[in-house]
């Protein structure tokens, strides 16, 4: 059986989802432990979205096969009484045997929140990138609708040996605000590695007037990461949501 | 002068309000260390309430006296530059000479947050006490409608040697939710060493059912700290507000 799990963690102390030779502190690398403990058997949970170290998630979603019959209810409550209280999962549901949640995702929200007006935001403040100075959002939002669309992003990927197709569609980049804080929220069809945390270190120099909106048409067309700003702190970004097709939907 | 502080912190790597002996990590010894620096004179932080190790701050207020003349403003951007990031000082402003954060404080709101419904909810893990259990709200109500007025609260008094009076006034104890936690808010005109904690431990052994409503009345009445229930964890405390009369408004 198929199972899909909905998960919530704070990215703070792990080395981001994905489990990586001997270090085994990743999301991915904590789950997988616990199932194994519950099942007897070696399990692989696939992720959704590989985030960073230092990103979190509030929807999150992964799935994994299991041999025998488990009820999904029993199999969260394991999870959440033996994984750390730093991870949750928040929803379990049998999928059908071909769904992957990285494979079959058509939609993914992540959101990036900018800490302004000088306030530290004690209660907050890993969920967020602290940023020292003032910022035109107008002109950040003129920059953002450049990106809106389908394009190479080959600018905004930190994986300089990207064989695969660096092409994406961003649907929306929405800008609200959060307790007095700034908050852009991406959707699309996937995002490359890095890919938000450029693009908001490059909205972030456009909105201190580092450079102008249009400024970012030219960096996508120059298929060059140099071109693109700096990289936003990882502890600022939030995987929201994950959305399939509506014969995975619930 | 004579400043007032509002400050957030989050309580859970510190050892409370209070500098005790060589014990330096404290909120009140980490305002006096950058104090200190910035005016280059000793300085004595009073705070209104004594918070234990553990617990948080919304809305702390302490005062402050110092030589020479000194903009507020500069003195927050200061202490909020150099505090930790798990300090934060919300606002400041000029008292009366004889202002004392803790002396002249009309009353006080504490909230305590529990954790119900099995949510392990990540991101508010530290403020809240994640409780295993069901809970009969009502019930609770009925044994918070006891200790409503003043009353002697020897029994909820963590502090057996206490010389002092251990009379208070509490005028409201408020049931509220909050994201699915239940919220108890306790407002008075003070509250004894461990108060708030024996008090909710204490109702929530009534809300599993552990003890009667009723025997609220009884503790009360007998005055010893024995009769009463356990005292819930720190980390779902919270120090909220602190009311001056309106000669101390802003």
């Amino acid at each position: 059986m198929n199972y899909r799990i909905t998960i919530q963690y704070d990215g703070s102390r792990y080395n981001g989802w994905q489990k990586q030779g001997n270090t085994s502190n990743t999301i991915q690398g904590r789950l997988e432990e616990v199932l194994e403990r519950m099942a007897g058997q070696a399990v692989e949970v696939h992720g959704a979205g590989r985030t960073d170290a230092g990103v979190h998630a509030l929807g999150q979603t992964a799935n994994f096969h299991l041999q025998g019959e488990w009820d999904p209810g029993e199999i969260r409550r394991y999870l959440n009484r033996y994984l750390p209280d730093d991870i949750e999962v928040t929803a379990i549901d049998r999928v059908p045997p071909r769904f992957h949640s990285r494979l079959s995702a058509r939609e993914k929200v992540y959101r990036y929140r900018i800490g302004t007006g000088g306030r530290k935001a004690v209660f907050e403040r890993k969920y967020r990138y602290l940023y020292p100075g003032e910022l035109d959002v107008e002109a950040m939002k003129q920059g953002a609708a450049f990106c809106i669309g389908t394009h190479d992003f080959k600018s905004f990927c930190a994986n300089r040996h990207m064989k695969k197709s660096t092409v994406r569609t961003i649907t929306e980049i929405a800008f609200g605000q959060k307790e007095g804080d700034l908050v852009i929220t991406f959707t699309g069809d996937g995002f490359l590695y890095h890919m938000i945390r450029i693009l908001t270190g490059t909205l972030l120099e456009i909105g201190s007037g580092q450079r102008r909106p249009e400024e970012m048409k030219e960096i996508l067309e120059g298929k060059n990461r140099a071109l693109a700003g700096r990289t936003a702190p990882a502890q600022g970004l939030m995987l929201v949501a994950v959305r399939y097709g509506d014969e995975y939907e619930v």
